[in-house]
C-alpha cells in the first residue's frame, strides 16, 4: 500500500506550530507494518491544496489529508477536494446530524460558521470524530482512497485508532515493516557506523541500519520489510551486540535518566549531585522520571566558591589555591553532597559553561566531573566544545552515565573520555 | 522569491523524531521578509529524493533541503543532488580540509566514514559550518538555486544566520512580510483573543493576529505585508500594550529566566530556590541563561523531609503534622534557603508533581509555592492539571514569573491564580 500525507496550515508553514501530528500517524501506521512515502505541508491556499491533492493522489494507493477541517474561513479542505475531484460541494446530512448533537452537547446554537463543516464534497463518506464538531470524511480521487483529519491532536488520534485503521486494515493487507530501536549513550554516530561497518562487514542489505543523532542519545535502528528480513536482522544481534552492549541504555525510548533509576532501584541505592556549571540540570533530569524520589532526595547547586564552601563543606583554602574548577574542588564537593545526603553514590560537577569565564589554562568548556560511591571516588577533566545549554545537557548526561557505568560493572574507558584536549 | 522547502530523513517519516528545523528555518526567512511556499518531507530514497528535487526546484527560485548530510549510509543529499543535476560525486578538497580539520580539534581520526562527507556533486559550492563535521553545499538546477543544510538543529541554525540568510539577501529582494513577536507569560490564547477582540473591535484586516502557544510562554504575533500596513500596526501598539503589560515578558525570543536574570541584575539583588517537587528545574532555567552567576549562587533541591529539615531547617514537628505539601513548610524552605544562601529573594515549591503520591485532600497536581524576599514572603496554593514534565516545567515558570511580578512591582493577580481549584 503506497501511504502520502498532506499536512494544511498557514501556522505550519510560518514556524508558529511544530507539526507533531504526522509523528503521531507514523507511529500509528507503523503499528499496522505501513509507511509513509511522502509528506507534502502546504499553507491555506486553494489552488495549491486542490493541486497537492491532485498530484499526490495519482501515486499513492491511500492520501490521508490533515488540518483545514475547522469552521474558519481559512479552512479549505472539504473545499479543495471537491475542486480536485471536479464535484460540488453539497450539505451532508450526517455531518450535520453530528454537528447539531455536537452543539446541543455543549448547550451553543449551531451557528452558519458550525454549519460550514456540513459541506462536504458530494459523494464523500463521512468519518466519525468522536470527540470534535468537524467530521472527516473520505472520498476516491481516481484509484486513490483519500481520508481528510481534524488537525486538533486529540481528535485526529481518536479518529485514527477508531476509525481510520480498521479502515485500512480492512482493505489493505497488513505491512510487513518492522523497525527495532537501541537508545544508545557516549558513542558517535560516525564512530558506531565505523565499528559496524568494521565488524559485521557482511550486513545483509535486507536489514535497513539506520541512526538517529539525538541529543545527546544516539538511536540505532534496524528496519525490515517481512518475515525473512526480520529474521535475518535476529541473527545480526549476537555480533552487534558486542559492538554496542557498553553504551546501550535499553530499547525504544528509555532515557539515560530513567534507565539510572531502574539501576539504582534494582540496588537499593541513593544518588545525590553537587553542581556547579550544571546548575541544576543533573537533580532535573533525574527528578523528570516517575518514581526517582525513591533514588534521590538532595541536589545542591553551589555556584560560588561561597555557597560551596558553605553548604557542601569545601575546603576555601583549596578552592583560593587551585580554583573551583579543580580535581580536589569536585572530590570535596561530591564528598560533601555524600555526608550531608546521606546517600551511596554522587555526581560533582565543576566547569566554565561559557561563554565567558575562560582563561589561557581553564578555556570555556572546561569541566571536573567526580563520581562514585565514598570509597571509590574519582574525578576527570574534560573539554567538551559546545554552547552553553548543550554543554550543560551533555555535562549532565557523562554524570548520569558514569554511575550507569559504575553500577553495570563496565570499565572500558568511556569515549567521551578523550574529549579533553584543549582547542 | 518562491522559496520550498525539503525536509529529508525517515526518522521525520516514522515518527521517531518531530521535524522542529522547518519552524526555524520559517523563523529566520520571516526575519527577511521571506515565507515559504510548500514544504515537501521524504524519507531516506535516493529515487525519492532525486525526483523530489527535480519536481520542487522546477518551480522555485530557492530550494532549501535540509537533512541527511550525515557520515551514514542513509544520509544521501549529496548523492541525490548529483542524480538530480545528472553530475557524478567528487571529493571536494575544501569539504576534506573542513573534516581534517574538525577530526583534529576533536582528537580522532578520519575514518571513511567520515570522509564520505567530503563527497559532493561536482561543481557543487561549500557552505561553511561552524560547528559540525558535515559542510552544507549549494548547487543550481536548473533556474533554482539548491541549499543543502544539516540536519543538526544546533548546526543548521548557525549556518543559516552565518552564510545562508547573507547570501540570500546578496542575491533576492527584501520579502515585505513583517511580523512582530511579543512574549508572554500567564495568558491563555483565548482569552488574550477574546480581550483583543473586546478592547479593539475595529482591529484592521490588514494586520494579522496570530497566536503561538508555546509551551509555556505564549506568542503574540502581528504580521504585516508591506509598509502601509506596517505603519497600521504601529498605530495600534498604545491600545494592545495596556492588554498585554502585566504578562509581557519582552519582544522576540527572550525567555521569562532571561528576562528574570535581567531584572535582578538591574536591581544587584541574588535569588536562591529550594525546590522539592519541581527537583532542580527552577535553577537549571536560571542557570541557563549566560551571566546567572551574577544574580544566583545557591540552589536547593530537597526531595525528602529529612532532607528539607537538614539542609533548610524546615521544622519537622510541622513536617510531621501538616505535611511536606503545605504552606507552613514551602515558608520555611524560602526562609532556610534565604539563610543559608544569604540572597536577597527566593522561590520555594513543594507538590506532588504525579503519576502517583496524591490524596482525596492533596490530590495529584497540588502545589504549594512561595516567594518573595525575607520580609516579604508569600506563599499560594495551586491546582495544575499537567502531565509530571510539564507540571514540573509550568510550576517553575510560575514560580520565575511571581519574582518578576515582585521586582516589576505588578500587583494585578496572576491569572495562573484560579488554578486552585481541584478537578
Amino acid at each position: 500500500m503506497i501511504l502520502n500525507l498532506l499536512l494544511t496550515g498557514d501556522e505550519l508553514m510560518s514556524g508558529d506550530i511544530v507539526d507533531s501530528n504526522s509523528a503521531m500517524i507514523a507511529r500509528e501506521l507503523l503499528g499496522c507494518g505501513w509507511t509513509i512515502r511522502r509528506k507534502l505541508t502546504v499553507g491555506d491556499d486553494l489552488p495549491d491544496l486542490i493541486e497537492a491533492m491532485q498530484t499526490l493522489a495519482r501515486d499513492s494507493d491511500v492520501l490521508l489529508v490533515n488540518g483545514g477541517l475547522g469552521p474558519t474561513v481559512d479552512d479549505l479542505t472539504a473545499q479543495a477536494l471537491a475542486g480536485a475531484g471536479a464535484v460540488p460541494l453539497a450539505e451532508h446530512p450526517a455531518a450535520l446530524e453530528h454537528l447539531r448533537r455536537w452543539c446541543e452537547r455543549l448547550g451553543v446554537p449551531l451557528n452558519a460558521a458550525n454549519r460550514k463543516q456540513a459541506l462536504l464534497p458530494q459523494g464523500a463518506d463521512i468519518i466519525a470524530n468522536g470527540s470534535g464538531s468537524a467530521v472527516g470524511f473520505s472520498m476516491r480521487l481516481g484509484r486513490c482512497l483519500v481520508l481528510c483529519t481534524p488537525g486538533v491532536p486529540r481528535e485526529l488520534e481518536q479518529m485514527l485508532g477508531d476509525e481510520i485503521l480498521p479502515m485500512l486494515r480492512a482493505r489493505f493487507a497488513p505491512g510487513a515493516t518492522v523497525v527495532r530501536r537501541f537508545a544508545l549513550f557516549g558513542l558517535g554516530e560516525s564512530t558506531l557506523q565505523q565499528r559496524i561497518s568494521d565488524a559485521i562487514p557482511d550486513w545483509p542489505q535486507e536489514v535497513g541500519l539506520g541512526f538517529r543523532a539525538g541529543f545527546p542519545q544516539l538511536d540505532l535502528k534496524l528496519t525490515t520489510h517481512g518475515e525473512p528480513a526480520r529474521r535475518l536482522a535476529d541473527a545480526l544481534l549476537p555480533r552487534l551486540t558486542p559492538l554496542i552492549e557498553d553504551f546501550l541504555i535499553g530499547e525504544d525510548d528509555l532515557t539515560l535518566p530513567a534507565r539510572l533509576v531502574q539501576l539504582l532501584q534494582q540496588r537499593g541505592a541513593r544518588l545525590t549531585c553537587a553542581e556547579s556549571c550544571t546548575g541544576g540540570e543533573i537533580a532535573a533530569l533525574l527528578t523528570q522520571v516517575p518514581g526517582a524520589s525513591t533514588v534521590f532526595d538532595a541536589g545542591f547547586v553551589t555556584y560560588s566558591d561561597a555557597i560551596k564552601h558553605r553548604v557542601l563543606g569545601v575546603d576555601p583554602a583549596v578552592l583560593a589555591s587551585v580554583g573551583a574548577v579543580s580535581e580536589a574542588v569536585v572530590l570535596q564537593m561530591a564528598a560533601g553532597a555524600l555526608r550531608v545526603s546521606g546517600a551511596d553514590y554522587a555526581i560533582a560537577v565543576s566547569g566554565i559553561a561559557g561563554p565567558d569565564g575562560g582563561s589561557a589554562e581553564k578555556p570555556v568548556g572546561t569541566v571536573w566531573i567526580a563520581w562514585g560511591a565514598r570509597d571509590t571516588l574519582r574525578a576527570q577533566r574534560l573539554q567538551i566544545r559546545f554552547p552553553r545549554r548543550q554543554f550543560q545537557y551533555y555535562v549532565s548526561y557523562i554524570g548520569l552515565d558514569l554511575i550507569r557505568r559504575a553500577l553495570q560493572g563496565i570499565d572500558t574507558e568511556p569515549p567521551y573520555f578523550r574529549l579533553r584536549k584543549t582547542p
